[in-house]
Formats: C-alpha cells, structure tokens, sequence
C-alpha cells in the first residue's frame, strides 16, 4: 500500500509534466512559424488537449488497453465505452488494480500521451491547413488510429506477442512516429507553402518568436521527465533514475552534435538546429531509455542530433514543406530510436534489431495509410487547404477574426 | 512516518504547483490586455504574491486556521501573530501535527492560495485603478478578508459546523468567488475604460499578447493539479488520481462546450473564449473535484463552459468592464461549482445544496460588503482611479516610468 | 527501501526544478536586454545546459566527489572518467549507495548545478562578448573550476574538514558566487557596452520584453523550490518543508524591501529590482536556508533586498556595466547569505561566522584568480569583444546571420 502511494505520487507529478508538454509543443510550433498563423495554431493546440482528453475517456482508453483475450490475435479489441473504474463492495476504488498506480492515474498519464501524435501533424501542417478538416482529422486519428496502433503493443497485442516482443519503451514509435508518419502525409497531400520554394530553391521561411519556440523546448525537455520517467509505471528507483539520466544525456548529446554538424555544414551557429537536435534526442531515447547505459544513451541521442541536420535537409529536397521540422524529429529520430534498442544497450541482438523493423515497419503500414485515408477524403469533399488570399494575409485573421499581437507593428510577409 | 513523508512529498509538490499558478494569472492578465500596462499588471501580481506570503506568515494563517473552541459560535479566532510550529523536547519539529503533512508545508500550501484572491481582481480592474489604491486592498483583502472568511469552513468555524456541513473541497468559493466578488464590486466603483461603451455600444479591447494568455491558462491547469490535488491533503492514492481525473476532464469539457456555444453564438472560433471555458470548467469543479465521478465532472465543466459565454454577454450588458473575464470566470463557475456539489457527486442531496446555497449566500454578503467597503473609503480619500492622461498614454509610464516592450514599435491605441 | 523510494522521488522532482530553472535564466536574461542579442543570449543558455550535462557526466562529477583519502589536504582528487554506478552481483543497481537517492539522481541533480555558474556569467557579459571565447570559458570554467571548487566543500574538501566546517547548504556560495566572481572580472576585462557610461553618466539601456522577465523570475522561484528543497538530499518531512518556507518568505522578503528601498531612493515602482530583489533574497537565503527559523529568514532574505539595491548603484558607480543584475544578485547575495550563516539561525556562532569567512575567501581568490587567467588569455588571443560595428547591429544577425523577431517592427538603437 505505501509502495503504491509513493508510486502512484511519482505517477501523477510525471502526467502533470506530460501535460505540461502541451505548452511545450504549443510555444515550438509557433516560435518557428509566423505571427499571421499564432492563433490558428494555438487554438489547434488547445483544441487538441480537450478533445483529445474527453476522446480518450469516451473511448480511446477502453481501444487501447482492451485486454486481448488469450486466443485472440491481439489486433482489435474494445472494453466499452466510458471509463470503468474497479470498484471494492465498499464503493470505494479497488487498489489492487496496479502496484504502480491506481486506475485513474492510469487513465490521465495514458490520455496525456493520446493528444501527443495529433500535436505533431499540428506543427508540420501549419500555416495552410484549414482548421474544420484538422479538427476532423484529430478527432479520427486521436480517438482511434492512435489507441488502436498503441494497442498492439502496450495494450499486449500481437507486436507485444513476438516470440522477441517489440520492444518501445515510452514510445519512439507509438507515439513520436505515429505523429511522424501522419505528418508527412498531410505535407505531401497539403503542399508547400506559398513562398517556400521558388525557382527551384528552398527560401527560409524564419519563425517569428525565438524566444518562446527556445522555452517551448525546455518545457518539452522538462515535460520528458515525466514522459519517460513515468513510463517505467512505477517509482522504483533504480530504474525511474537511470531513465532520467539517459534521457537528459541523449538529449544533450543529440544537441551538441546537431550544433556542431550544422555549423560545419552551414558555417553558422543555428539556434533553431540546435533546439531541433535537442528534441531528437530525446525523441531517439524514448523507445529505449530504460535499456540504455549513459554512454549508449549518448550514442544514441547524438546520431538522433545528426539525423535531425539531415533529415531536414532532405525534406527540403523532396519538396516537402514542414514549418517546425516536425518530421525530421518525430518520424527520423523515432525511427531510429526505435531501431536503436536492437543496436544499444541490454536488449540488443539481431532478433530484437528484426522484432524492432517488424514494429516499424507495422506502424508506418498502418499509419500512411489511414492517414492517407483520412486525409485523402478531406481533401476531395471539403478541401484542406485555406484559399491563397487566406494564406497570404494569415489564418489568424481569416479563420478566428483575431491576431495574436494587436498592439505591435508588424512586417507582412 | 513513512506514510507521512510521501504524503509530505506530493503536498510540496502541490505546493509548487499553486505557486507557479502566479506566473500563469500574471500572463493572463497582461495577455488580455494592452501593451502599456504590462509593467503594471506584472508588478501587481508580483506584489500579491509576495506580499501575501508576508501577510499569511504574519497573521493569516493563524486567522484562518484558529481551532475553534467547541463552544464557540466559530466565525471570529485569532491565533496569535507569526508562525508557532509544533516542536518538540528535543527541538524537532513535532510530526503528530498532521498524518498528511507538516506544520510547515500546511502553511506554505495556504499561503499559496491565500494570494489568489487578489489576484483575481487585479484582473478585473486592469487597465485603470491607481496602484496605490490597489496595493491598500490588497494588503486587507488577503490579509483579513480572505482568512477570516476562509476561517468559517476550512479552519471548522459556523459554515463547517452546520448539521449538513457546507461543502468547498479546494475553494469555489472560498478562493474563486471571494476573489470574483470583490472583482464585481471594484469593477462597478472604478467605471468601465475609455473607449470600451461607445455609443451604447460593446467595444471589444483587445488583448495584446495572446501566446503569453494561452501560455497562462496551461500553467493555470497545470497549477490545477496542485491546487486540487493537495486539497485532498494527503496522498491518499485514489482520492488524489480521481481528484486529477475530475479536474482534467472538467477542463477539457468546460473548453470545448465554451468553444461551440461561442462558435454558434458569435459564428466565430474564439481562442479567447476556449481559454476561459477552460478556466471555468476548472473553477465549477474545484468545489467537488473529490466527490464527482469522470461523468459528473464533464457535466460540471460543461454547464461551467457555458455559463462562461453567457456571463461574459451579461457582464457586457450590464455596462461592467472586466477586461480579462473575472468575474465570469471566477465568480459565476465559482457560485455555480459550489451549488453543484449539491446536485452532483457523492454528497449530492436537498440538505446539501441548502447548506451550499446558505455557504455562497453568506461569502456574497461579507465579500461584497467588506470590499465595498473598503474600495468605496479608497475612492473617497485617495481615488482609485488614474487620471484620463494616465489611462490613454498607459500606467506603465505613468506609475513606473518604464514600458514592457521598448524595443518594440507598438500602435497607440 | 520505501524511505528510498519516497526520498529518490522527491529528489527527482527536485532535479526536473532545478532543470527549469536554465529557462528561467534564459528568459530574465533576453527580458533584461535588448531584442538585438535575444537569440545569442538563448544559443549560450542552450550551450551550457546541455554542454554542462556532458562535461559533468564525462569528469565533473567525479572531480566533485571524489571521495576524499582521509590522510589527503582535500584540495583536488579525481575518481576518473565517466559514470561508475555502484552495481551489484546480479547486475542490478546497488541502492546502498545511499538512503535519500541512487546514484544516478546524485549525479543528475548535481549535473543540473553544474552549469548554473556560467549562466551567471553569461547574463553578466550579455550583448557584448564574442560567443566562441564565452563557450571556451564555459567548459572550461563548468568542466573544470566548479567542480574543483566544489568538491572542497560538498565533496568534504578541506573546507568541509575545519574544526567548525564552513557552511553552504545549497550553494549561495559554491554555486552564486562560483558564478558571481567570474562574472565580476568578465565585466571587467570586457568593459561597459557602448553608450552605457556617456560623459560620465550612467545610461540606463532597458530590457527589451519585460514580461519574459518577470516569468523567467518566477520559474526561478519554482526552481528554487528543487534547489534548496533537493539540497536536504532526502524527503525528510520536516527539514525539506522547512527549507521550502525559509526559502519563498526569503523570496517575498527581498523583494518587497528591495521594492520599499528603491522606491525611497529613486520615487518609482521599479519592477526590475522587485524582481532583482526576489532573487536576491533566494541567493541569500541558499547558504542556511535548513537551518534558519522563518522569522530569520525574512530578516536574510530582507537584507539580501537591501543589497540588491546598494550593489546595483555601487556597480555602475564602479563602471562596470552588468546588463541583468548578475553581480548584485549572486555575487553580494551570495556573500551575504553565506555570512549569514554565522550570524542567523541554528549554527550562528563566532567560530561559525569565522569559518564562514575563509569560506567566502577561499572562492573569492580561487574563482577570481581562475576566471581572470581563463578570460585574460582569451582576451590577448581570440579576443573576447565583438567588434563596434557588431555590437552596434546586434549579435544576432553577426554571429548566428538569424533575429529572433523577424515579423516586429524594431526600434534601433
């Protein structure tokens, strides 16, 4: 009872800090874009968190962690609607439910995580994507493409039945690579922004409050305690510890090494690149923070950072248009990161490295296609992209009729 | 002893999450408002806060906390003045205090509350009360007002000993709607701004700075989890899990219902509106986050959510100006969340909503009084109101003689 | 075991508050400066924090708690390179390592310290040094000179081994003033920012976003709730919630009479130095704040609040040009809190105040000495000064070709 308290305690201070992370992503996104879309995007981002919260208690929850019958093959499987908390014959709530945590906490740490994937089409979207059909998409991809992916191997699918069990600690793929996938397939759909590639060249298109994109990093930083550290469903210390150590190395390492990269390539010293490097390593780490020692977390987060200089500057030279670098962070490095646990680390062995391409491979399967799917009909029946005049003179204006900054004078581009 | 340590853990924890609530209201506030009386506002918030804490060590908690004589009619104690910890013959802090926490982390977590109040206010008459005048009612209001009213449930004075005792888990009332009365009454007193009734008509002013106001609100809930969650005053696993559940899930509900009412209403997608729907949902539940189920909490936040469109429209007609939404906000969900723990919830019942509607009945009268009382005697002597100079070339420079943004080019207005 | 896993939890949660504390630099810093060198400033926080991590986990650690021989002076040991977790036969982790952490949590909340010393410095050389000599200086000063320095103490150096050992819970001397010193000859060495000191008058050059300010100032606070809070190295009820009092009545303390005392002295509401005057009762308070009664620490804090002031006006009669504050606030506050010790509280004695005093001179000439060779050499190779022109344009735009609002209409100057 005292070790479930004291577990539990650690449990709700690591969802606060997920939650947190919201702002975290929020601040990025808008930092990195231009002031004329600021509202657009934070209203996405708080439409996001409600929603994706009272989805999750609806339903999402019940899809992800189902409880797949012994015989099943642990693809699809739904405990009903609502939230169904064990109760004692005395009405009050049944402990026995978990060692680490009670059921609500379960329930509010995992919905934290479920609005997380939409958050990252969010970023890469920006800009030009009319807000009814991300709203639509959100509602679809939050409430059931997320909990059914994460089913298969949290909720002890088939991913989790391998004969070597997939293996995704807090979610590298689950949750950074489900946004990712879904992510370059709006861009694709969706197109570049006006402006973005001219005569055959990639024109930058600078963010326009550093600032808050630089603090909306450290919070997603600070948030990651939380994110990975109550990923070990328990305040047991050893393990908690070394996953807060290997989460703040990888991203240190990831980055310093995307600093030093980009200036060697760039020959400037990029703030926005070394953020970005940040944010891959902690996204790499992710699968595999509770298996890592701290040099291999370093290894790990640091090819992460190199991964995220090119990753962007291959993004560029396909043609695809991600404001924020949302790609290059989500899908790259938890990719990676999720190779990574058969490379480094205690886990790693060739049949772990080939149970890790499997869950990858799955994932980007499953997630292109609904994706696609969704987005796809949205496109031919109410459309996705806002009309040029709109894009030109700003969503903010255009979709809510407000700006985020009245009072300063502005430059129009 | 064991159990008290993690108990005593998560109340710090919470501690420091009410704290950080400051920075979110101070970033609200400025947000909603106009450039040239950031400087203003922020140093009123820093003012309350520390100012508060001052007052609260010195005679306020043990005004609020007086331990009634059994006989006594429990509406006026007095403790004696300054912090008087419970030691021990050893010197040691005497840990019988509490199985929840210690002498000192009891402090410390109402001391964070304490300051709300005012704060609160500080909202509501942004923009054009003097700061002297404000820092005077201020220095009252937390220093007397607030604890002496807090004292009659919290600190088990009348309203706590009714037959059905009335009900305020973390403080509808007794924070939200004392603060929101006090907001109602200074706002009728000081006259609404220049420019916001023209012609009999409602001027939106709009704020300045809406990233730092939606920054605000996600560190107001993130504060939530602390203001709630260490109301339970211990770590008690399923109380504190379900409080977090039911304070979640009436945020998320309380800005989605405010969200599509604004957006029927005013056929536009409000950001301002999600937030402060957010804000209601998080008041309304704050009466009974302990005693809600999921369910009752997302009907709760709901009708919060849109009392909030409906009171800010009524706020408006009635010529009152509340810049940020107060009085919305903190008073109307405040009133509402406490009438509800008598219609939702475990404690649901007709005795216990006479006892909820005797508990805002009784804080409406002393809040409205006292801080008539004291605002009317300010505006009398001193004034409370700038001088239309001040208040169309902003407090800012008028009362510090420096502006929030000089390196900004800014539109006057 | 449980103890452990309460107290490991509690000081993790400190670690993550003292991780947040580097945005609460970065932001009071860019807040208290000019919008041209925003994003310099924030690369070199970003820089630190994670450069600091790396250079810790690589060797800092170990030259910190070395584990001093019992015949040694206690002045340099090295326990070699890398992390050496304690681990037992079965390849778990051994927990005996001690009953409040594990080792990893050591070395993580010790890390998060690590860098603190060199952002110090950077707010105090802000808007003027050239980025590489000041990332030279960093690792060199973090990598090296803090840690060394530390060790002397907390690592039960020979300071930690005098007949009445000096005193430095949390770091007013160790980490404040380790920074505050440097920061002293990096201004020095630098000289004042043009136009500061014209026809020998002081200009005041104000900051350019004073709400980031102000927010970075109470993240700070927050912080500070991990960084004395952390300091008792357990969850130990009663000494860890009376550090979390001592600690916010310091805070509200300094900032109130440094508010009262420059309101005396210059007849207006400066919120820079409510602010300064905050921090400055934070560092003050760092040094005793487990041993000081409440009263105690609001007469700590006071004092610090009056420094504040006095420094501030005795720095730019010195001509030296400290754009945030730096030097008042870790440097005076720092030496005061650690005098403190000896004359507040539990431990003040004579022979306290004594050892107190070779404390502070033992940093002063080991910190002074180190820093002046580093930056002196650095000068007369690399330089250390961008050049007029530059400075003039701002640093953004020269050493990292990017601004930090490119969408604002600017002011230049």
């Amino acid at each position: 009872m005292e070790q479930l308290t004291t577990s539990n305690v650690w449990m709700m201070v690591c969802t606060a800090l997920v939650f947190f992370m919201h702002l975290g992503f929020a601040l990025l996104e808008i930092g990195l874009t231009r002031q004329k879309n600021t509202l657009n995007i934070l209203f996405k981002n708080i439409f996001i968190i409600t929603t994706g919260l009272l989805l999750y208690a609806a339903f999402g929850f019940n899809l992800m962690y189902p409880g797949f019958e012994k015989e099943a093959l642990g693809i699809f499987e739904f405990a009903g609607f609502g939230l169904d908390a064990p109760i004692k014959k005395d009405g009050t709530l049944d402990l026995s439910y978990n060692s680490g945590y009670t059921y609500w906490t379960d329930f509010l740490f995992q919905g934290m995580f479920a609005a997380t994937a939409a958050t990252i089409v969010s970023g890469a979207v920006a800009e030009r994507m009319k807000i009814l059909p991300f709203m639509i998409f959100t509602i679809i991809y939050v409430g059931f493409v997320y909990p059914i992916a994460g089913s298969w191997k949290w909720g002890e699918g088939f991913l989790h039945q391998l004969e070597t069990p997939f293996y995704d600690f807090a979610g590298s793929t689950l949750v950074h690579s489900v946004g990712g996938w879904a992510a370059i397939v709006a861009v694709w759909l969706l197109g570049a922004r006006i402006g973005k590639f001219k005569n055959g060249k990639v024109q930058a298109i600078p963010g326009h409050n550093i600032p808050l994109a630089t603090g909306g990093v450290l919070i997603l930083w600070l948030g990651w305690f939380g994110f990975n550290g109550g990923s070990v469903l328990s305040a047991d210390p050893a393990k908690t510890s070394l996953t807060l150590v290997t989460t703040c190395l990888a991203a240190a390492s990831g980055g310093v090494i995307s600093a030093i990269v980009s200036t060697i390539m760039y020959k400037n010293l990029d703030l926005t690149m070394f953020l970005n490097g940040i944010l891959g390593g902690l996204v790499a780490i992710t699968a595999g923070a509770d298996v890592m020692s701290p040099m291999d977390a370093i290894v790990v987060g640091g090819i992460g950072g190199i991964l995220i200089v090119l990753a962007v500057s291959l993004i560029d030279k396909l043609r695809l248009d991600d404001p924020v670098g949302a790609i290059a962070v989500h899908l790259a490095c938890g990719v990676w990161g999720t190779l990574a646990v058969g490379i480094f680390g205690k886990l790693a062995s060739g049949a772990q490295f080939v149970s890790q391409l499997i869950g990858v491979g799955t994932y980007a399967v499953f997630c292109i296609s609904t994706s696609f799917i969704i987005i796809f009909i949205l496109k031919k029946t109410i459309g996705i992209r806002v009309s040029e005049k709109e894009e030109i003179e700003g969503l903010d204006t255009h979709e809510h009729g407000m700006t985020a900054y009245p009072d300063f004078r502005l430059n129009e581009h």
